[in-house]
This record gives C-alpha cells, structure tokens and sequence, in this order.
C-alpha cells in the first residue's frame, strides 16, 4: 500500500509523467500552431530550491503524532493543480505552503484539529487530492496561520449494501482505490472525472464533480445517498433516503460546499453493477455545429447514452482522434442487464439525420477504437501535460460552462472570438481556442473550451489571467455558469460572484456563521470570510 | 376564464365531487371492512354556519385592492385538505382563517404585501392550491394577525423556450392550467401529483412534490432549471442552467424551502415533449414482496419506466384493481421518440423470473385498461372521498416515505404492524393498513401506506392522532424519512426534527433569518419561528 509521495510539481505521483513519445506528440502540435521550432525552457522546482517560512503555529502536543511540518509535506500542500499554481511553483513561490499539515485518523482528529485552528485563528483547508485547478485548496495569503487537513488516511469502504447497491464511502479515498475495494462485490460507482487517479470522493462531493456519465447522472451529486460532515460546531449526518420530500435537502447544502461549512467525512454512495453489455463508437459530422444539433436531439430522446462527448474539428485532431476535417462525436451506451441495440439504433438514426458518418459502430469495444479509443486514452493522460509545456512558455488551459440549446451557438462564438482576441492582445500573436462537449442535457450543453498560447517567461501569470478574464468575462456576459464541474474556489470567486444571486451568499453566508462561527474553514472560498 | 370558488370543506371547486356510484362503492368497501351497516353522519359546514373573527388588520389603502375579508375567502384558506383539517372544519373550527387574504397580481404586490405583514407584525402565509395534507397552508394560531397570500392570479406560461424544451411560467398556475398552455407548443410538464387539478407549480416546488414519473424525474425538483423568489430581503433569481458545478445550488436552498424563505414567483421549467408511443399494462404477483423484490431488480435495470408501482393485495382490491387475492404491478414506459419494444421485453422478463403474470401487456393503451386502468382512475378521484367519508365517522387517511431495499421488508411490518395496533387500541377495533409504492429508486422504494378505522364522531381527531403519531414513530424509528413527497408542514414536525440532523436546522434558521430578518414567512413551518 506505500505509494509514492504526490509531487511538489506537476500531476500525480513521484515517477509518473508523459512519456517521451507522449511529450513528443504533443510538441509538435505546438511548434506547427505556434510556427515555431523550438521552445526556450526554464528549470522546474526541486525540493532543494524551496525555502519554506518558519510555520507559524505549532500543533498541541495531542496532535503531533497527526500533524507535518516537513518541508516536502507543505510544500505538496501549498499549489493545486491549476495554471496560476504551475506558474507559481515554477518561480518558487511557495508562500502559501501551509504552517502545518494534518493528517486526520479519524473524526475526533478532524474536530480537534478544527478547535485547535478555530483557537489559535489559523485558516484550515481541507485537502483531498489536491487536484483543484481553481485555487480550491490553497492556503489564503492573508491568514495568520494556515492547517491543511488532508484526508488522506480516510480512505476505506466500510461498509457495502449489495441489494441496495450503495456503500458507506470514506472521503479521503482516491478514485482507483474506491474502484478496488468495489470491485470484489460486483460494484462500481463508475465516477471517473479526468481526475480521478489523483482526487477523492470528499473531494468529489465539496466540488460537485463532473463524471463518467454525458448524461443523466453527470454530476456526483446524484450518487450521494446520505453525508457524515463535521463541523466546528458539531459532527451531522443525513439519513440514508432513496428520495425524500422533507424540506430543503441537507446533503444538497453540502454538496458544492468547497469545505466552507465543513469536513464531508463520509457518504453511504450509490453505486452500480458493472456493465456487461456495451454498444458505441465514434461518429464524424461535417462540423461541430451540425454534430451539436444531433447531439441536441439525441439528447433530448430519453435514450441516456453513457458517453456522447463531441469534439470540434481542432479538438479531434490535437487529441489524435482525427485530421482536423471534421468533428467527432464519441457515442456509447452500457448496461449491466441488457443488450444494447435498440438504444443503438435509434441513436445511429438521429445522427445520421444529421449526415453523422458512424466510424466503427457495432462492434461490442468499439469504445475504446479509432478515434473514441484515441480520445479516452488521450483525456486520461492530459493532466501529465502542464508540467512539461508550462515551463517551455506554453499557456494552455481548460474552462467549461453550461448553457441552455438555444443560446448555445452565438454563446460559443462569442467565448471563442472573445479568448482569442485576448491571446492576440496578450502574447502579440494567434493562439487556438477548441472547444468540446462534456456533458449534455435535454435543455443544454456542457461546453468545455481548451485553449493554448505562446507566452513569455517572467509575463507567463498575467498573460494567462488576461486570457482567462476576458473568456470568463463572455461566459458570464453570455448567460453561462462559470464552473460545470471545476468549481469555484478562489480563481473563479470574481465571476461566481456576478452568477449567483446576492441574497443566496447572504443566506449561505448565515449558513456557514451557524456551523462555523469562527471563520475557520476556508475562508474566502465561495464568499467572503 | 371564470372558475367555481374553492370549496371551504373538502376537495377542489365547488359543484364538484364523488358521483353516486363512486360513493356507494366507497361505502360498500367500508362496510364490509368494519362489518356495519351503516354510519352515523353528521352534517358538514356551510358558509351560513360559519363565524369568523373580525380581521385583526386592515390592509393599506395602497393594496385595499387586491386584499379580501370576504367570509368565504378567509373561510376557503383556513384549512389545507388533510383529515385534522377537515376534522376542525366539521366542528366548524375556523379559528385558523386568515384575517386577509391577498391576491397579489405580480411580484411587485408580493413585496409590498411582505413589507406590510412585517411591519404589522403578521404571519405571511404562502398559498398555491391550498392542497396541503400536513398544515403546510394554515395560519399559526399564535400569530397576532395573519395574512394569507394567494397566488392564483400568477396563472400564465410567459415564455417558451422550444429548443431547449423550458418553459418560464408563473407559480400560481394550476396543473391543468398549466398543461393546457403548454399543449399547442407539444410541450408538456408530465408532471401529475395527485392533487394535479388543485395544486400549484409554486407549491409542487416549495413541497418537493411527486409526480407523474415513478422513477427517475420523480420530484419536482429535477425540472426546476431557475427561480425567481420574492423575499422580505428582496429578490432573487437564479440562472437558466442546464447543469452547474458552481457552489452548492441556489435552487435546490428553495426547492422544499415551503414557503419560509420566500415566495416562488416563477422557474423556468425543464418539459418533454409530449409521448407518442406507449407499452405497459397490469402485472399480477402472487403477494407484495414478491412484486417488491421484482420491482427492485426492474428499478436496478436502468431501463427507467414511466410508471412501475405496485399495489398490495388489499390496496388493489380497494381501488378495484383486483380481487384480493394478488398484488398487482401498475407498469407503463412512455416515449416522444421510439418505439418501447426493447424496453418492455426486458421488463417482462424480470417480472416473468418472479412469477409476475402480465394481464393485457403489448397493447398500447394498455395502461388505460384493466386493472391499471382502474387503478388510475381511482387515484385521480380519490381525494374526493374525504368529504364525504370523514362525517360519517371514517378515519381514512395515508402517509408515505422512503427505505433503502435492504431495510424494506422489515420496515413495512414493523410500520403496518404498529399501525394496526394503534387503529385496534384507539378504535377498540381492527381497522385496515395497505402498502403500495408510489415511486421507486434504485436504492430504495418509496411505500404509501393507507390506513382505514371506524371513529367515533367526537373523539376523531384523537383518535386519527393516535393512529398518526403510531404510524409516524414507526417510520422514523425505522429509519425513513416522515414524508416523500407530502412536505412537513406543521403536522409532520415533530417527527421533522427528529430526522434532520439538528446542525441542517441551524444552518437553515441562520439562512431564514438573512432572508426573512422579522420572521414573518410561514412561522412555524420546518423550523422554530
């Protein structure tokens, strides 16, 4: 079970990384979007390099044996996995790296390290894999000391309901493991965010992730049957309910919280049975509009494919999955109980009704072929990126939204035109905005934007944040959400701000001084503190 | 346009009501349960009898307007439709009609009615349909004045969205209202309480009421894209999403809120279109948990059928479904777009591996006929027995919830039994207890129970209390939640607060107290006022 310790940069573990075919890939993609043959390179931090401030608290003598102050361990701790934490971490800044961390056994660790953050007035981030790309666990600059509670020893099922099909989860468990100690009784919670290697069903639940599903259970949301959170006012949990009409769900004040009311320590989970049956493959349409309006459709037909993800043409192409000529929409269906066909063959007509040309339809793994196979393997393998380009100057990043069909369109050519204009006006040259589908519902899409620019050493962090404002600008302008699944931690607190209405921070605000009277947990994370 | 008034005693307008047959048939059933020949009747309430006291406010000139001191409108919003209501109003108890009742015509009204009960001192009470079964619409006893706001003047569809399927409609329109205006756009809610004539859109999502969809869109909820609420702190409106990951969902704080944050003024609606093709039909099972475990595995299949409930023995006899002897699964798949073969050939083989015998499966209005036929007409007119059974000294009611799978079985004894029990020794004899789901999750059922006992004209509301209070204690004891789609109300506190965890509370009252500083939404309703 001894794994190897997470990285102080870069995704995931010590020893794991792009391959070199994989780097290789990927730079000749930039050097013919860039025009360029070569980028010039700066080091990557090591551990030696890093000069971490004297903590600024101690933990009582009751909480030591739970409690780091090794440099590795803060300094793991101090940065997501975002652009702004890459750029940060490559110019050694780890200011924010935390006094302490705390490495909780149990809920009485988790109280007592809350009464003894909430006591000495220190900020407490609690951390599940520390996968956040919108500053969700980095410590606040501007508090008097900062405990990050990672949840990391928190990581069993304990207790499995086969005939209901749900299964009492800890929080701090890791998306593979989940998956292992499931796997023996015939089960899957079948969420699998890009993330999943690398961040936890706590961390799922406080940020509302996106999942396995392109339709109908999108959202970890759905899979929560009941919640165990302890706050610094006490320790709740919700009843065990398939469905319940008794007031305003509790477990739906949780979800989404970004630890600001706090700690989810467990959940009872529904789960599924593993899939038997699989019917699918990838689809090519003319262009991304004409994929968009099939996937509208299909949408809309009750048929719920698993996957139903489209890929504008540039997407398609810099994933391998295609030329660059047309768009892809990758299509599957999966069951546990019965064959798919029908579902298939219905969803082969509508995208036919749309000159959709099905590439290997048919065949029982046809998902993982051609270019659905090329895209699955590419999207898994995507985070090991950032470590590699960022340091060569390369600004890429994601953002994704919401919004309901019939604003779709000019929404996208406006979130696209407006990033682009911005990495013109930013880096002094064209850059390239893709755009796919995530998640779809009967009244919208989830449209996810990739973008890339050429940048420059030492002005990496502003051209960056002058291309995310103006995109996050005309998402929020254009009526969408500024997060789908990424949340909002503290990168995206500006635009969530404008979204949601004041008089529900006022009420969540109300909320979070009941349970958490002394502003300890995450403070300015979602609202002010 | 000009509707009949709602009645003052028993269900939806008046000139409406059981026919004859329905009524004799209803009476023959009784009879034979509790082997009489008759019942005592007393007689019901008319306007004449009715004495109410004189208002205790006057309303500002500025809303004389669409303010009314009318007898019968005080009288008409005094009592929601459950069996203490109609019990206080056969004892012509009106004590709880409001001193006002307001009409607002926009949201405008809304605020300036809030402003003046807070500066009056009075309780604002929500009202949609008035359906409420748990005292969800009656005026606080202890309140110094009360106003009752209702909303049926906000009665239109304003918008509609075709291709994203939603629709922005006011919270006052009426189920068939609703339905109607929706109809020549091929647009449809499909979502069929059953209080659907009677009952609001405002009220469906203030209550988290169930609906038409025996799985998956069961609540209300899951249809709610955005909301507009009017609050004593101002209003609010949350974004047209068709999924979001932003912080926990604005909506989902209001959804089940019953009207102690805010008044629902309109939502954007997710709709279907409407279906075209059918498959279904009756399904008979040798005895309930036999249909139970059947329904499990179907509920597990992800194959998502309209309508799956099942019937006990008894229930089916009741409503004349069947003749005592089996119980009977009510099975319908619905679709817009396909033909439901496949679906309803898998369905059959899982009821068929549990001996289930379908009765008229195949034909495409099967669902209209036999004994599923019979079961849906019989729900549809069954709130109007209450009138007519209560002054005979009949204490019929029912009272619904949800249990994960592994727990059902147990838990419906345990219930039915304490139940039974509580008839025999608050009647001094056996009454009769019937178990059908009315929504199913792949966790877990929801049962509805229905319970039947003799009264004595005097003691009825003690009596009904005891049976209650049994009943309720039962459920909660064995973990279910005390309503799955009936709401709290002030009836089902007590057991309420057993069931959320204490900390939800809290956090809930601090959120009331931003929205609502004087308190003057719903006192009592969920939470302390």
């Amino acid at each position: 079970m001894a794994q190897a310790r997470l990285k102080i940069f870069g995704w995931g573990r010590e020893g794991e990384g792009m391959t070199a075919e994989e780097e290789s890939f990927s730079l000749g993609i930039h050097r013919r979007r860039f025009g360029v043959a070569d980028f010039p390179s700066i080091p990557t931090p090591t551990l030696a390099d890093i000069r971490l401030r004297a903590p600024r608290i101690a933990p009582p003598a009751a909480l030591a044996g739970i409690c780091s102050i090794d440099t590795h361990d803060r300094a793991a701790h101090a940065h997501g996995k975002g652009f702004t934490d890459a750029i940060r971490a490559l110019s050694n800044d780890f200011a924010s790296a935390p006094d302490v961390v705390a490495y909780p056994q149990n809920e009485q660790d988790i109280a007592a390290v809350m009464d003894w953050a909430g006591g000495a007035g220190a900020a407490l981030i609690p951390f599940g894999g520390g996968s956040s790309v919108v500053g969700g666990v980095t410590p606040p600059a501007n508090a008097k000391a900062t405990i990050t509670l990672d949840l990391d020893r928190l990581n069993k099922v304990l207790e499995i309901d086969r005939t209901s099909r749900a299964a009492r989860i800890q929080a701090g468990i890791f998306g593979p493991d989940l998956e292992n100690q499931l796997r023996p009784h015939g089960l899957t919670l079948r969420h699998f965010p890009q993330s999943f290697e690398f961040s936890t069903l706590g961390g799922w639940i406080a940020t509302r992730s996106g999942g396995h599903y392109a339709t109908l259970y999108t959202h970890i949301d759905d899979f929560v049957e009941s919640l165990r959170v302890v706050t610094p006012a006490g320790t709740l949990e919700s009843r065990r309910l398939p469905g319940s009409g008794a007031g305003p769900s509790p477990d739906r004040m949780f979800i989404g919280s970004e630890g600001i009311l706090g700690v989810i320590t467990e959940a009872w989970m529904r789960l599924q049975n593993r899939p038997k049956f699989r019917a699918g493959g990838a689809v090519r349409f003319k262009d991304f509009f004409t994929a968009a309006r099939a996937l509208r459709v299909l949408s809309q037909t009750g048929l719920y494919p698993s996957n139903c993800r489209i890929l504008d043409a540039e997407e398609a192409f810099n994933t391998g999955a295609a030329d660059g000529s047309v768009a892809i929409m990758v299509l599957a269906f999966e069951s546990a109980d019965h064959p798919l066909d029908a579902w298939q063959a219905r969803a082969l007509e509508v995208v036919r009704d749309f000159g959709g040309e099905p590439e290997t339809a048919g065949r029982p793994d046809a998902h993982r072929e051609g270019a659905a196979g090329q895209w699955r393997n590419a999207f898994i393998r995507m985070p090991y990126g950032r470590e590699k380009m960022t340091p060569r100057g390369i600004v890429s990043d994601t953002f994704e939204t919401a919004i309901t069909w019939e604003r779709f369109e000019a929404f996208h050519d406006n979130v696209k035109a407006a990033t682009e204009r911005a990495i013109r006006d930013a880096t002094g040259r064209p850059g390239q905005v893709t755009c796919r589908f995530t998640h779809v519902y009967p009244d919208g899409p989830a449209p996810y934007f990739s973008f890339h620019a050429l940048g420059r050493h030492g002005a990496l962090m502003e051209q960056w944040q002058a291309i995310k404002t103006a995109a996050s600008d005309a998402v929020i302008d254009g009526g969408g959400t500024i997060t789908h699944h990424h949340a909002v931690g503290r990168e995206h607190r500006p635009w969530y701000d404008r979204q949601r209405p004041d008089l529900f921070a006022a009420a969540l605000t109300a909320a979070k001084q009941a349970l958490d009277p002394r502003g300890v947990l995450n403070p300015g994370v979602l609202i002010d503190p």
